[in-house]
């Protein structure tokens, strides 16, 4: 696997990665995109969802702040991407905490060709009916990852993003798991959504949808490592992963990589 | 009053803390409830929002960008949290600023059993008819925020949290004034939001509304005073506001608590 | 022109700036209005925006993160604005990127008494159907762009501001160009809605609309300067970016400003 290749053709290409997100991390996934090397762009109307995602190298969908008419520009957005073959990620913030998020992760995933979830293993385990704990948007379980993102994969043909202190990613019939990362990544609100953009990011030039939501994570991982050196806390931190995510260098990468 | 034992307990427990707030702060209000040691989580939609609620140690209501379907989200939400014994915030934010917001602080003070309203002298004048010069959603006047405290309290039965240099907490029959603080955290937006926030944090484990909105205020008050120290300006003081709440030691939180 | 004059008296009037503007930057306008030294207020409800506007000292538009209920406070707003002599930006955000931004752009300026557009290169030929390569909301393009100020100046009456690595601002008869600035500005989400922002701040005060734009570039630019000293990446320079606009100070910025 290239990661350090997909950084360089996406600081290259510097493709535009069309978010439908929620209102907490939009600054936030919109820097991180930058930092990243490519270039967001928000848009919700749906008079426009179809014409921006016709534009864009990828589709983020993130429920995470959601009400009907998000949901319904989600949908339009979610068609048009695949009309034009862009890949698109959903993000089921909080499914299992509701069930109007369940339902509607499990609608958008019916209804729109997506390439790629990433989620949380409390929100992946809602997705396929495994029973979880499941607290506010930042908790996580301790199901077996790699199974529950095999069977997500399998269930609705995706690829399965299971972010957690060890990460995996499965096709339907492949598993990797990502040891990169740094716990002050939980301290700070939105890394999901972070991770989810990134992976957008790296869709629009990976060779396969596997290998680019493993760069995602590599990516935000190995920035998570250089932000938390000597960070006395959860703000400095924050501030340092923009700083990281920008300085990532595409040489080293592959090497930092911790993949299993 | 046992500040720190709020503190030790709720990092243990770690409410989740359901917040239907405003635009400009939801990023800031959610990693200052992750630093303090609580989980955040922001859900407006009627679908869903007492389904949530039931789940949380506290909801925090603030209008700081109210609208129509926002307020309706905001009686449904305070309707359950009051059936399933949540305590409520309320941040009446741009109160007196305009007839649609005084109205609609009213509005929620009448429909929800509201537990705590935390807001600055000129809104929280115009909750009790009070006349106060109002200049945008930053500025303060010169009434006696005790007195004022004690007025809204005894109107609406609520604990009432004025905030400013000094700060004025009133149950019914009891006032506490707070000192701590430092004149940087008027420096930055979303100062209000986030002692509205970290209250709710509070309730969750408080033995009373009273101790739970002082513990807030001494705790956002004392995390100001060690974010200020060698702060070049209010960026990166806003940053480090984030590491001193994270950074808040329950051993010394009451002997620096500036209560009268 | 007078910039430092214009700072000073801002920072002595704090004149409230009204923004109805995108979820992706409202925290961040917010700051950097705090920080220059004026107050921000954000409202979009129809029921209120009539009321807010006429206390203001300027309003903000700009459609970054439009819907067709913003798109109608925003008309409201702007009406309100004309009929109390309250002074209006425009940032037509991805004017050009898809039918309904361009429309929208054009039906404001045409429904609401603007007094100052700003935007980057491609938004604003879209405004006077420039063909221009527009890829997201940060890119630029290569017209002149001087010309095409002047060119948006006389179709609408307004006062144009073209921002990219070397700004122009036009009036109907006069073009100023800025040469303030560091790329890292480009690095950052928000940049150009903090320039809109930062332009009512001024507006507020300057003795022309001209003279009001050019005072907004030059101080952003000269932040952004300030900002840039060893900055290790993006993440720490849009903090330090906060530090500087609130340590500009106004005996020197004349002196600073690189005009043309």
């Amino acid at each position: 696997m290239d990661i350090g290749g997909q950084l360089r053709e996406m600081r290259s290409r510097r493709p535009l990665v069309h978010q439908i997100t929620n209102f907490v991390v939009m600054n936030e996934t919109a820097n991180a995109t930058l930092a990243l090397g490519a270039l967001p762009v928000m848009a919700h109307a749906p008079e426009e969802v179809a014409e921006m995602v016709a534009m864009a190298g990828a589709l983020v969908l993130n429920i995470g702040t959601l009400s009907a008419p998000w949901i319904e520009a989600m949908v339009l957005a979610g068609r048009a991407a695949s009309e034009h073959g862009v890949p698109v990620v959903l993000d089921p913030v909080g499914a299992g905490a509701t069930a109007f998020r369940t339902a509607t992760a499990r609608r958008l995933l019916d209804e729109v060709a997506v390439t790629v979830v990433r989620a949380n293993a409390g929100e992946m385990a809602a997705l396929v009916d495994v029973r979880a704990q499941m607290r506010g948007v930042e908790s996580m379980d301790a199901l077996d990852a790699g199974d529950l993102a095999t069977q997500v994969a399998r269930r609705y043909g995706v690829v399965a993003a299971v972010t957690g202190p060890v990460d995996h990613v499965a096709s339907t019939d492949r598993v990797v798991a990502i040891a990169n990362g740094d716990p002050r990544l939980a301290t700070i609100t939105g890394t999901g959504c972070v991770a989810s953009a990134l992976t957008g990011c790296f869709l629009a030039v990976a060779p396969s949808p596997l290998e680019g939501a493993v760069a995602a994570l590599v990516a935000l991982g190995v920035a998570g490592e250089d932000a938390a050196v000597g960070a006395p806390g959860p703000g400095t931190f924050q501030v340092r992963l923009f700083d990281a995510l920008a300085g990532l260098d595409p040489d080293t990468l592959d090497e930092r990589a911790r993949l299993a």
